[in-house]
């Protein structure tokens, strides 16, 4: 528990930026690290621009244990991230043979392994693969930095081999107790609480529906004690204003 | 058009992080800068906590027109957005007299204006005030810096009322052409027409479902004969390898 492990995902891609697509992979990844004890503590989202790749991967990977990148590991043109991650680590990038056999049993013949498809078995020298059991294509691991596709099918299917490797720390454990009154109401007496309870976060989460006000108060820590107790302190304060929880969930990791 | 408006987002919330909440902020910001022509170029999300907020700030509002944030304006102790930007931009937090008006007819009486509420109503020495129609407590503007609530609903408002007067450019245009084709196989002659076409964007992107392969093929440009043309080319492009484009919306923003 004295070194942290912490993570920072690189989402790659205009599509992200221009609003056509809804990124479904930050939440995806979040949740997994969360469950395995591994802090996320950035999310990036950059264009298909060469500049901005790399300015965010030099930047981020000093910062972390982890960074995961996903997009632009496609066979077309706008797809740069293998050869722009190669110019962050100021490494050249070859055709990997082991990627192009991976091609080759995927496309089933030589005369299928266009130069576009073999752009994909580009890997940065001294990167190695990361399996990508849904379309063939791998991604690939350099330094700290895990190399994924921006597909959620594939990304979650290459997170899914890589994660057993990271290591864990003790997870987070994370209880919600929800009520129906406004935050301002509760805000001095959750202070106290937080001020009590050191080594729990306590986040506080409003939401709004016609006619009606919802409060989601999430408690997370890696002390199942303190966790606990600050849970009651939370449930007596919430009754405190005369109201009883709506729903409590008390998750185990 | 000499010089483009652009725009970043920072998304400030642990529960983006921990996985618990999928952020549809940025999705639904992305697609009004879009509409109005400005350019999205980067979003990144940090938790709360101060010194990543500040220098998230004072990375990003340098590198654009306008930066968007969300989350971390509320009453409770771990909102503490308003009080970092101000220390992000070297100025003193306030009791704002106007912002202390609003809380009041919101909640109706002194009485109802706690200490926990009246966070809500310290702003940063030099900001202007972002009216909130939904729940009275207003977001802020200081510098290039936009400061919204993280709520959904109450930031699509605070939006609302700040995109008129950020000007525009002249919008992006955007034709998508969908087939049944993999994105490798149409990868070169794909590439061959975003070199022709310098002033149109051409994106590549890949679905999977069971038993079948989409892609969508999306061309943007400010500029509509060019757009035009270069999707003509596509859908030729597409026709060249025996099947018809599967859709084709033709947008006119």
């Amino acid at each position: 528990m004295d070194k942290k492990l912490t993570a920072a995902i690189l989402i790659i891609g205009n599509e992200i930026l221009s609003g056509r697509t809804q990124d479904t992979n930050l939440n995806w990844i979040a949740k997994k690290l969360s469950d395995q004890g591994i802090r996320l503590v950035e999310a990036r989202v950059v264009p298909d621009v060469e500049e901005s790749i790399i300015f965010a991967v030099n930047e981020l990977r000093k910062k972390v244990t982890y960074l995961f990148t996903t997009g632009g590991i496609g066979p077309t043109h706008d797809d740069i991230t293998s050869v722009t991650i190669a110019k962050a680590f100021e490494v050249q990038i070859e055709l990997n043979p082991t990627a192009r056999n991976i091609l080759l049993e995927y496309y089933k013949s030589e005369s299928e392994l266009t130069p576009a498809r073999l752009r994909m078995a580009h890997i940065p020298v001294g990167a190695s693969l990361i399996d990508n059991p849904v379309s063939g294509a791998p991604g690939f691991q350099i330094g700290n930095v895990y190399v994924m596709a921006g597909v959620p099918r594939i990304m979650q299917a290459m997170l899914d081999g890589i994660l057993p490797g990271l290591g864990s720390d003790r997870p987070y454990l994370s209880n919600t107790v929800s009520c129906n009154l406004p935050e301002s109401k509760i805000a001095e007496a959750l202070e106290n609480i937080q001020k009590k309870f050191k080594t729990v976060e306590i986040g506080s989460y409003p939401h709004f529906s016609v006619g009606s006000i919802g409060l989601s108060l999430v408690l997370r820590s890696t002390e199942e004690g303190s966790l606990h107790e600050a849970t009651q302190e939370v449930v007596n304060m919430v009754r405190s204003f005369g109201v009883e929880p709506t729903s409590m969930t008390v998750c185990t990791k």
